[in-house]
């Protein structure tokens, strides 16, 4: 199973994560495939997140779940790319992101 | 045409609801096939739900809409499953249904 | 590359037209059929719109980007379709056209 997630405001962080340890907990971490997609807001939350939500995020990178940061996004909220927490992916539009994710069998998720 | 709605907040209830009749009465009852999901927050209609959307739910299963709750958000919001209405269906986990779903050539919109 | 986005909240559009705007930055506008469609509140944007917005939608047209709105919506805001922008096309039902789109293999995105 193939799940993208799909993250532009911050307040939404805590959700997503519960969703995806309740679905990894329902399917088992070796039957999903699992993508975050943050872009706008959303991206806050890898350089001023609470150490609490970066900790879950640790944990289910762990899990294999990917943590994808919108460059645009980055940039228009002047976050440094060497500042973001080392399992962030950097991917240059977002938006390309979910679409490709998408054409290639992810199911997209809006938390 | 195959359709799935998914709510986490309360209050998106009513649009959704429109969103269902319009669509229906657009392609007619007899040419889609809709699911609503409902986890988080979402499945407080089902046991607080105000009567008229309970109604408009019940009148809509008539006609064929699958309305699903997931477990992890009944627990989570102490709603006992005996108290749903009898037309709800309750899911392991909503997110695996709704990937499910997706990967079965459902739409998915987040009203 | 196949986009398609959903707009129900009338503040969501200068964020939709940003992530547009990247996208096509990111993937050239020879690359990508980008669809909006607009149900809801998120029809408001068209008539009474402001003026920034709507050009920035008008050049966005012209790069081939499809902006769509909702007969019901438009009808339940009292907006004549005479008073839309020439670049808006109506569909009857937008949910009926999201579904579709995705039948089609665009990806959905609720920004």
């Amino acid at each position: 199973m193939k799940a993208l997630f799909h993250v532009n405001e911050p307040d939404r962080w805590p959700r997503v994560l519960l969703n995806i340890n309740n679905f990894l907990r329902d399917v088992g971490s070796g039957n999903a495939s699992i993508e975050v997609v943050a872009n706008g807001a959303g991206v806050l939350a890898y350089s001023q997140g609470k150490q609490d939500l970066i900790k879950q995020m640790e944990k289910l990178h762990g899990q294999g779940v990917v943590f994808a940061a919108c460059r645009n996004a980055l940039n228009m909220h002047n976050i440094s790319e060497e500042n973001l927490p080392v399992f962030v992916t950097v991917v240059p539009a977002g938006i390309t992101e979910i679409v490709q994710k998408q054409a290639a069998g992810y199911a997209y998720i809006k938390p």
